[in-house]
């Protein structure tokens, strides 16, 4: 079987005790990327990892990444490279993961010590990384040793690449894939990315689809400075009656953009597409209890989900410049900036999407007749990604979870983006499968994070 | 000669070396009243003040209002009253100005210290307070002493009111001057109040009238917390979305209050009123000057002044709860706020205003079809404030400036609200004169406050 799923075991061996104590001292470590104070406990936790694939029998490089751009004072952690298996009659799975954390502090609400892995009667873990990412991370490790354990060969050669600044951006990474890609990651035959979420909390997933985001500030001035409302109310032209009017032609209650042209880029749902949304499992429910509301756009399954995932949507996201703060000011506001983004989903060429924009906005302002100043700009965009869930690394790791799990995962795509998809199957040209391993409560990046021990 | 004005005096006394240096003495007591750690200063300030008063020859109060409303560890400065001869011949005028100042701090942009009087060639002096408001407090002191050197009798009565907490909202003044009306204050015949600005930096005005102002908070809410645009763009309707539109639907980039019915609260224009506007000195490059722009709504002078002073105007001032730092968040809010205001002139009740505001928006969000939550609310309201310029306070102020002057003053009004004058017509029942001393430039509020000497 060649499967880059580590679910092929028997589930019991996941809760052994040793599996758990090497979580517990992952935990530990606070290894949190975007804190100047914390990088010394990165450089730890490559250290720990390293040390511990090493024990597990996996052959480790450290690769230093130079200094942080714009932070030259402090260095990169290091990636983490290790090999285990060379096999030439196996396929090799390149396995991707990150040992960086989120920040996290006890009086942001957690009911226990971040920093200290805590167990409950019902199994689950809390504390920070255990679902995001040192959990799965660490379950390559627990997959290999339960192997070894067992006394059954490993069925794949795994290639591992765990970063230690995914929380931060991924500094440098983009760069360092592609060069391996034609080194150490060179002959690989999938890749497998073990950071991402079920979308309920009882069955399994395979994800095979991300959004792009397009990101882009509109930007309106008129006066050198803020003015009072008092006194030039009435006779200045003001750019936030500008902004507010320009923005609210973007997109409408329902979520329909009003671009138009825009939606002609949108790749058309075929039959068996539809299929797929059909069989998720997943309910309104589920949709109101992660809202907290009943807020809606649409009242069934099959359209709620397309419209994460396979749609394009258009958030407003706030504006610079403006008052902003609790209470009343009675400013003219000078310049302010518009935030908003695009999630672009195949075929929607990053281009394509720039030019519609632009252009609409500058119609929309031209027909308000104004004497200010429109500016617009992209600020950032990354591309959607789709794989093909019938290729050999999907049914692999779909029969692989049925048979763990006693069912056939669902097959869904994400939202939001994890930009180092794309940079991974770019760099590799091989397909790319999002494993996810906790479920849709873990609370990633939120307080409370937890993963369950049947995870 | 009745009047209220201390201009009726040779200029060259206002120039003297003992006038300055009480007004140095006075700048350098930084008694600003927002500032907690600095409230010893506006005692300070307050005796300093009232010592002068005395050595001027008045009779002095000191008035104590208490703790301070939130704050109870404060104490409420001095209310300093004054009484300036008591000839029953003569009309009384009771005189208001404060004695706190607004925040400053050298690092903010002065160019010279700013709780040192500093005085330039051009015979400006700089120093917070200078013209906001210590200047021109301290010239009613100028203007008595003027009086007695040059042996001519008081033309008025003077009764002072000169407070401490005006740039902290006159914490506690309004039920002091309601209650004094009855008392310290029964007897008045006019009240002039030197806390505005000349329109320009030539010529003097007389004001007459005020703007008021109708504070408005639009609150649009659905789910229960943040969520991140990729996992929820398309399936949630997005209060920011709503929010954007309804406030776009108030007024638009030509400065037209969409809210039907409004305007029809507003009084007729007079051909009386139409006349002055054509003789105040005035030009399109001064407003030029003021926005550092040319973003005006109309290119004429009378029609400028009108939208600033006797026609109501609606401000959008900025959102709260979406994001507004620099950079980039893909955010979709849960809950925003807009902020708007509209100044409101005669006869438009807040009452009425306040309904046809709520009606509108209330109609306006329906029309969008949203699950998502509306809540307006008035977050505070001033009136407007209208005297007759056709008063003998006012013919006797505006012989005694074209006696100094040599021009007739204008007749001006104000877009902002400075609702002491309000409290103080409502409580005595009569004709309020505001008398500009400074000059259009002078910053009040702003780094590098000055005076000009010759003011
Ligand atoms: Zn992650
Ligand atoms: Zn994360
Ligand atoms: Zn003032
Ligand atoms: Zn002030």
């Amino acid at each position: 079987m060649h499967t880059c799923t580590k679910a092929n075991l028997p589930r019991v061996d996941a809760l052994s005790e040793p599996f758990i104590n090497r979580l517990r001292k992952a935990v530990a470590i606070p290894s949190i990327s975007a804190e100047d104070e914390r990088r010394q406990d990165v450089f730890k936790m490559g250290d720990f990892l390293a040390s511990e694939l090493e024990a597990v029998g996996a052959q480790v490089e450290k690769r230093y990444l130079g200094k942080q751009p714009h932070k030259e004072h402090l260095d990169l952690p290091p990636v983490i490279l290790a090999r285990y298996g060379n096999d030439s009659s196996k396929r090799t799975i390149l396995v991707y993961g990150h040992y960086d954390v989120q920040p996290a502090k006890k009086e942001d609400g957690w009911a226990t010590e971040p920093f200290e892995l805590s167990i409950d009667e019902k199994g689950r873990m809390y504390g920070r990384g255990s679902t995001d990412d040192k959990g799965p991370v660490l379950g390559w490790l627990n997959v290999i040793e339960a192997h070894r354990i067992a006394g059954i060969s490993f069925p794949v050669n795994l290639l591992m690449c765990f970063e230690g600044m995914e929380e931060y951006g991924s500094e440098g990474l983009d760069e360092f894939v592609r060069e391996e890609s034609r080194r150490y990651f060179a002959g690989i035959d999938a890749v497998c990315i073990s950071d991402n979420y079920w979308l309920g909390t009882e069955k399994p997933c395979l994800t095979y689809g991300i959004r792009g985001c397009s990101y882009y500030s509109v930007c309106i001035s008129g006066p050198s400075q803020d003015l009072h409302s008092g006194v030039f109310g009435g006779s200045a032209q003001e750019p936030m009656t500008d902004l507010v009017r320009v923005l609210g032609s973007l997109v409408d209650t329902h979520g329909v953009i009003q671009i138009p042209g825009l939606m002609d880029l949108v790749a058309p749902i075929t039959d068996e597409e539809k299929a797929i949304y059909t069989d998720i499992s997943f309910t309104m429910n589920n949709l109101y209890e992660s809202l907290g509301s009943t807020t809606a756009i649409f009242d069934d399954k099959e359209r709620t989900l397309m419209a994460r995932w396979r749609y394009p949507s258009l958030s407003i996201h706030g504006i610079e410049g403006a008052f902003s703060s609790p209470g009343a000011k009675t400013v003219i506001p000078a310049k302010v900036i518009g935030k908003f983004s695009i999630r672009t989903v195949p075929d929607m060429e990053p281009d394509d999407v720039d030019k519609l924009v632009f252009k609409f906005l500058k119609d929309e302002f031209a027909k308000l007749g104004s004497k200010n100043t429109l500016e617009v700009s992209l600020q950032h965009s990354g591309k959607w990604w789709v794989a093909d869930p019938k290729h050999w690394n999907y049914s692999a790791a779909s029969k692989a979870a049925e048979h763990v799990w006693g069912v056939k995962p669902d097959l869904t795509r994400e939202g939001g983006s994890i930009p180092i998809t794309l940079t991974f199957e770019e760099a590799t040209g091989k397909n790319v499968l999002l494993l996810p391993i906790g479920s849709s409560t873990d609370g990633a990046h939120s307080t409370n994070e937890k993963l369950d021990k049947k995870n």
